[in-house]
């Protein structure tokens, strides 16, 4: 019978204990323009002030972001590229490319992901499993976007110039990377639930918070429910890219649940842009759990300003095609929980 | 120190026991009109004379195929869907939405996978790793392709008649999905080599073979040197998708590093079509390795045909956008060892 039998939770560490549990050793965070300028400019390792990162494509530019995250987090660290395992990665692009081309020059075992904005805790997720599992002493788990090819992907060809509406969120530019090792100092990867997709029957591809919370409130309910604990459990539960609309949404559903999550939630959309940055609903993008956790909450976790955080990358699964088939949008997102230096057993 | 310390391959089972190593205890295979007219016709669970799939878009037929599969895998396995830990699946539309709306009504837990048409490899490595690693009991890894959506996505409209190049190679319509085990009968997947992107500098989109053949070269190589043994310790070595011409290719690349595989080795898309089908260099597609192994391969293994095989799905990781814009073709392919019910140890 597999571990935790029955949960939709993996309890990660030898018989459940946090500290041989897989840990975060590094990671690495590099931004575009936008994001330097928000908030959370400053938590960022590179920002660039060239949102074509020297490339001539909107495309390159993501894979060489892709590329310099991830060769960047083994080197802080301390590894060289053949340390790694695994690579697992992915990006919004069609077909991947951004993940695919990027880790062309990496060279290492690759898995490919896509669980739109939710790949980073795809991720994490898969990661853990097999550095607990014993297949791996060190992998990175990486996501990219790029608001310029995303625009191009799902919406209109930027020369349009297209109003956008107050719902719509925008794609972060840069890529998060995190390298999750068997030993190391670093918080650890205690525990993770894995989505299932919910599809609500929203359409409006301009509302992706919507689609998403109730995918979230799937997630997190499972999660709260394994764990025998709520949402007080935690010191900090952000979201991926729910947005300003859908994190009041994901509050009313867990209310509706038995949880209030008015205290310790936010939702790392919301976080890294201003409300001057005319982002409207916040910041959306496989980059933005990525840059936001592997930039902001990371440092917050190995500082022991946060002792025990769930972060739960959240995606929103439509295309091009589907929205213009009439097709609703289906959603999941992944709760990965992360505790800091100080590990408390306490559950 | 994680397991096989320094390999590429990872081997499956306690202590490297073939016996306790995952299972596979059921395969579903259904495919299309065409590929029911071929040569491994009788061997598919279901040949649908409709390659719509009963509805209205190409899209919509591939989900529907690719739920199907799965629920039919679970079925034959006996097994409910709430036994399925996770479910990996993958496809080749943007944004991979054969599987996401495809695994909707599954409702399991879900990690979606790119990788192009090494995706059915890359689900069985990644879901025997979380078997073999006590994350599961039971898993299921699909891949699902469509031709008319494929055709749609990476070449021309279907509309135009386009006249299709002798290297070209045709996307094998169907799903093919896996119940990967802890425990029950079946082939038992002993190892698996995830492979590195491999880019030999290959433009040409109509000529996928050539691109992957280097990339199956460079698996395949690794295997050997990590298992310590060569092309001859297989009954049967399939590579999923490299056709006729990368056939030929593979064969002089192995050659050129000691190795012959001109004794046991196919490929998948060679064995799907007939020559009398029009299908050029053969078939293609996420399904091809998927269905073929789950129709065909599967039975021999089960019913002692065939003693060891090394199933190799390959992949071609680019787009349109990427052709266009001058890139070359990254490649990738995964190596699934599998063996029949008289497992032996002579590794």
């Amino acid at each position: 019978m597999y571990k935790n039998a029955g949960k939709q939770t993996l309890i990660f560490g030898n018989d459940g204990d946090p500290a041989s549990a897989p840990r975060i050793t590094a990671c690495a965070s590099i931004v575009g323009p936008k994001e330097g300028e928000g908030p959370l400019g400053r938590d960022f390792d590179v920002v660039s002030q060239d949102i074509m990162f020297g490339k001539d494509t909107w495309e390159k530019a993501e894979s060489e972001v892709a590329r310099q995250a991830v060769e960047m987090a083994a080197n802080k660290a301390g590894l060289r590229l053949e340390d790694i395992r695994f690579v697992l990665a992915g990006d919004l692009l069609n077909q991947c490319i951004g993940s695919s081309f990027g880790m062309r020059a990496v060279g290492r075992p690759f898995f490919g992901l896509f669980g739109a904005c939710s790949t980073f805790g795809e991720a994490l997720v898969l990661g853990a499993a097999l550095v607990d599992g014993g297949w791996a002493d060190h992998v990175i788990s990486s996501a990219s976007s790029h608001f310029c090819s995303a625009e191009k992907t799902f919406r209109f060809p930027l020369e349009l110039g297209t109003q956008r509406t107050p719902t719509a969120s925008w794609t972060v530019t840069g890529d998060g990377a995190a390298v999750v090792s068997a030993f190391g100092d670093g918080p650890r990867i205690t525990a993770a639930t894995a989505g299932k997709i919910v599809d609500m029957g929203i359409k409006d591809v301009s509302n992706m918070g919507a689609a998403m919370a109730p995918a979230v409130a799937d997630t997190l309910t499972r999660h709260f429910a394994d764990m025998n604990a709520g949402p007080d459990h935690y010191d900090v539960i952000a979201t991926g890219d729910l947005g300003r609309i859908g994190k009041e949404l994901l509050i009313e559903l867990m209310f509706k649940e038995g949880y209030d999550l008015t205290k310790n939630f936010t939702d790392c959309g919301v976080e890294i842009y201003g409300p001057e940055q005319d982002a409207h609903a916040g910041g959306s993008g496989c980059a933005c759990a990525a840059v936001t956790f592997s930039g902001h909450f990371y440092k917050k976790l190995t500082s022991g300003k946060i002792g025990k955080m769930l972060l739960v990358p959240t995606g929103a699964l439509m295309n091009q095609t589907t929205a213009m088939q009439g097709e609703s949008i289906p959603s999941i997102a992944h709760a990965v929980r992360i505790e800091g230096m100080q590990i408390t057993d306490n559950r």
